[in-house]
């Protein structure tokens, strides 16, 4: 029951990150699977409130049908983004009752144990990398996901170079899997 | 603001008569718009929980990008199905937290006044007309929306010929209608 779930602000490197601890441990011979959220699309011209609704609902789906079933399979689950970008952006920066989302996805994740790893970049940086993103909302959320994760994730430093940023995910992922075998 | 919701047991008649109401209402010259619950496709395999959530998700980007809308230009709006139906199936059936549901439900429904027809079909008569339903499940269906509705719907006897049943729902239909003018 090891499941590693990547947060982190627009352009923080979650995706390449994560792919990147798959294909390690894949190739290290544990059985690993890796998702993305949103599974399903999401469609345009939703609230915030419809947007959490159908994140929540793809999630719910994405839980029922492939993260529980490989996770009772022994299996590592890798996922790129899940509830906590919910909360980020939908509950702290869209105004979203956070209790109700909360009480909602608690009922998805149900007693599974998880991981959460912060990719921390700082707002200028990932403006500098995508700078169709708009400064004032990254800071938002950079502050909504420390204030939700304080204390409860692997923070890691993703203002470094891709490789130094692997190499600390890789130091704790490893000592997770390991603690399962 | 005139929002009438058609409910009842598959095989009630409800797309039927909606339909027919919807074009009753046109050619009177009254301004109307016709919906059919779930907007967007629910993926297979999903848990009553999930489907919940997906039901609600599609209801909610219904309300905000057509039905408010809609009333707020004063038209009718004729919906097929809505939030009782996933109170009935989802919830008393499927054993979902009623709670729950009501209150994310009534954040979409707001305060917009609705009219609920129930189109109320024996189970017997319904499973003569579809013979792949289950007997056992549509009798609990429909003691789950006399349950919801009691008090709060019109019931109409859908037992009867579709020109009768039509005619029930056209003289009430009528009257809500006039009354907005």
């Amino acid at each position: 029951m090891k499941l590693l779930i990547f947060e982190g602000i627009d352009g923080a490197g979650k995706t390449t990150i994560a792919k990147k601890l798959y294909e390690y441990l894949l190739n290290q011979g544990i059985p690993t699977t890796f998702y993305k959220e949103p599974h399903h699309d999401i469609p345009p011209n939703s609230s915030p409130f419809t947007q959490m609704l159908f994140f929540t609902a793809s999630r719910s789906w994405l839980f029922e049908n492939h993260i529980k079933p490989d996770l009772q399979q022994g299996k590592v689950v890798i996922l790129d983004r899940s509830f906590i970008s919910t909360l980020a952006y939908q509950c702290l920066l869209g105004g979203v009752d956070l209790t109700l989302t909360l009480e909602l996805n608690k009922k998805i994740l149900d007693d599974i144990k998880f991981y959460v790893f912060y990719l921390d970049l700082s707002p200028e940086i990932a403006y500098q990398r995508k700078p169709e993103l708009d400064l004032e909302t990254l800071e938002k959320l950079r502050n909504a996901y420390l204030q939700l994760l304080k204390g409860k994730a692997y923070i890691i430093n993703a203002s470094n170079e891709l490789d130094k940023v692997f190499n600390s995910v890789k130091l704790i992922a490893d000592e997770i899997v390991r603690a399962s075998l």
